[in-house]
């Protein structure tokens, strides 16, 4: 530890101090595979965390990709290149006809960023509506869409609370949401900042990880449009299979957005993101403007987005996410049943929250519990962090490798770890 | 050429209007090594363009840094690495004294957006100036600073005329400059704009690379300091040894900016950027924020950041820019005394500007013969582009691998080619 040590203060001079470190005692890994992180002192950690590196940590057919083309060509997309119109290609027959444009970025931030600079530009407006404790990325412009990141949002934008998902009546809190997105647009008109786009991440994630029932989100996007703003479905962490094989989560709401945002696990770590958006809205943002990312959609990253997407497919990611995902669930509920802390379990395919709250009182958040039960577990090999407004909701979304006997060993390590903190 | 027809049409369909594609039959590298580009077809070209492979395309050593690094571990900032620290560390002993905290982004837009985000942070200001036909990146708020992009910078940004690189006295150029950066800092503050930054290219790369003499900019760096402003050194173009043995813009210049931004050739190709600034500000910025970049400063992009510094430094690339441009610079000059079309050459290092102009009369710029150079000489196969609002100055920065003998194929190419359309 006192290595350990060391390297942090380290960290601490050369990075500074907008730098935050995971747990009270930082996890040091050197090396990783699977839904593996290893330790320098050689232990090991079930990782329930990352992510993006969606097909596992490591994947050598990723090392493969990035070694071969690294060492033939790493150019931009100003040249003519097959790589990149393939992926290009291959990528946008996996969204729905009507969104058939891609823009490559290398962040999911630079692809919400792109998507507000198309959609002030074509719609002319400003006004913007998100959720009470959205995260959509750091840059100046999206940081301003981010109530979770910044203490006050502009002027120009509006967040609503999101579906309380332990309401009664789903129906009606769905209908709620969609109610107070239209007022939100209507607020931003009255005071001149006419509507430009709903963003909504679409596993609403760091509001507290909000899925079901499906459907849940289109009242919201119907009341968008209605005020005439762009939809912005944000994927960046649902997409990509992790919700399950509907693949998107707009599209497991059935939603028709006019945009949509990918990043994390898009290139399994190498960074690539990007923005899909409507032909036409491509055409108007063209005509008046360019857009060129030096590194954004190169040969390097579209070869291992590639191959992010071949073996997502071959090895039938989506399907485990929906089956693991669904038993993980059942095993969290079930100790629900013992553990009244846990006044909640919800989410779709691999993206899992787990609601924390007093026991026996689940309207009263209990974020300090939700934070021990984070340290508890990582002492016991096992890696997750916290979503939510309160910190209150156990956020487990790991490698879609993840298999049963991996939800077990979660399932055991969070039932000792609840035990332990009783 | 009716195959890349058809990759083009591809292209277009999936990319869409605001992909931008150069040259009138554009080309279609599938490999590339050190300075060469070579297509489907056989041909070489001789990469005179590319300043991102800065070491070279295709470097062998980049390779296996990213297939060592990446078959080991890709994670993020979040937990304790080495390699990310050790980086760091060796990056900020490259800058002076005061510049010691360095946040990591994957590009420069991202790099120059934080920047913005700090500054406005810090300062409570919004007040910004840039010159003339700045370029600064795609994001929504640089694409606001950056003149050359947009049809109209907002209202809380001023771009001033960048130093005539053909003025008589120089001194004098330079004075004018710092003073319309002072008036443009005061007509902000009466708009009600408080100064916020000043933000320079130091190679001035889009206004027509204008490089002469070292110390140029520090007039306007001295006045957007007495406006209250803080100076932003955009090295994503002019950083890491491009200028030469200097290794930045604004050290060439002997300025003390208050943070440096770095990009494209920072990883050799590899999505890798960042911000230096002061450790004050950073502490300032970090009260109050944080700021993660998911693939930000991952190990991986690390590794090969690393990788770049060490060939740079071996192979003494920064001192090669020196020698080889210089000689290549007296190469061009010759040329201008044959070719009055030449109206300037100029730069520093391997970043140079080739001035076109109506024939004995410099003051009229001849964009369509620099775009009929561009096309011709790349028929002749050596790939360059062009700069400044006019579009009339060549723009050569090739990977710093460049020796005499390419510089002297490349002066070939371009004598050819001005006799060609003579």
């Amino acid at each position: 530890m006192t290595a350990d040590h060391d390297l942090a203060a380290r960290r601490d001079a050369a990075l500074g101090r907008s730098y935050r470190l995971f747990y009270d005692r930082p996890v040091h890994p050197v090396r990783a595979e699977g839904v593996w992180l290893h330790d320098a002192d050689g232990t090991a950690y079930l990782d329930c965390y990352n992510n993006v590196p969606c097909i596992g940590h490591c994947h050598p057919r990723v090392t493969q990709a990035l070694a071969t083309q690294a060492a033939r060509l790493n150019t931009h997309t100003r040249y003519l290149d097959e790589t990149i119109v393939a992926y290009a290609e291959d990528l946008l027959a996996l969204l729905p006809p009507g969104l058939d444009r891609l823009n490559l970025t290398c962040t999911g931030s630079e692809a919400n960023d792109l998507a507000l600079r198309v959609a002030m530009q074509v719609t002319g407006g400003r006004g913007v509506v998100v959720t009470d404790w959205a995260y959509h990325g750091g840059t100046v412009a999206v940081a301003g869409i981010s109530p979770s990141l910044v203490p006050q949002v502009p002027g120009h934008v509006r967040a609503v609370a999101p579906p309380n998902p332990r309401a009664q009546d789903m129906e009606a809190e769905a209908a709620r949401f969609a109610q107070d997105v239209a007022a939100a647009f209507a607020d931003l008109s009255a005071a001149g900042h006419a509507p430009c786009a709903l963003v909504l991440d679409t596993i609403l994630s760091s509001d507290g990880i909000i899925a079901d029932p499906p459907g849940l989100l289109r009242g919201a996007e119907a009341a968008a449009r209605s005020a005439g703003a762009l939809v912005i479905a944000d994927e960046v962490q649902a997409g990509f299979g992790r919700i399950g094989a509907s693949f998107w989560g707009f599209a497991r709401h059935g939603m028709q957005p006019d945009m949509v945002t990918l990043g994390k696990p898009m290139g399994a770590g190498h960074p690539i993101a990007g923005l899909v958006l409507r032909a036409d809205l491509a055409e108007q943002f063209g005509r008046e403007t360019r857009y060129f990312n030096t590194f954004g959609g190169n040969p390097v990253s579209c070869a291992v987005a590639q191959t992010v997407l071949d073996v997502l497919r071959e090895e039938e990611l989506p399907q485990n996410a929906d089956r693991v995902g669904a038993s993980l669930q059942a095993g969290l509920r079930d100790l629900a049943t013992r553990h009244t802390e846990i006044a909640d379990v919800r989410g779709a395919g691999l993206f899992i929250g787990v609601d924390i709250a007093v026991r026996d009182d689940p309207d009263r958040p209990d974020p300090a519990r939700a934070a021990a039960l984070v340290e508890g577990l990582k002492t016991r090999g096992v890696l997750l962090s916290t979503s939510a407004r309160a910190g209150n909701v156990l956020k487990i979304r790991p490698p879609l490798v993840f298999s049963d006997a991996h939800a077990a060993r979660l399932l055991d390590a969070l039932a000792a770890e609840l035990s332990a903190l009783a």
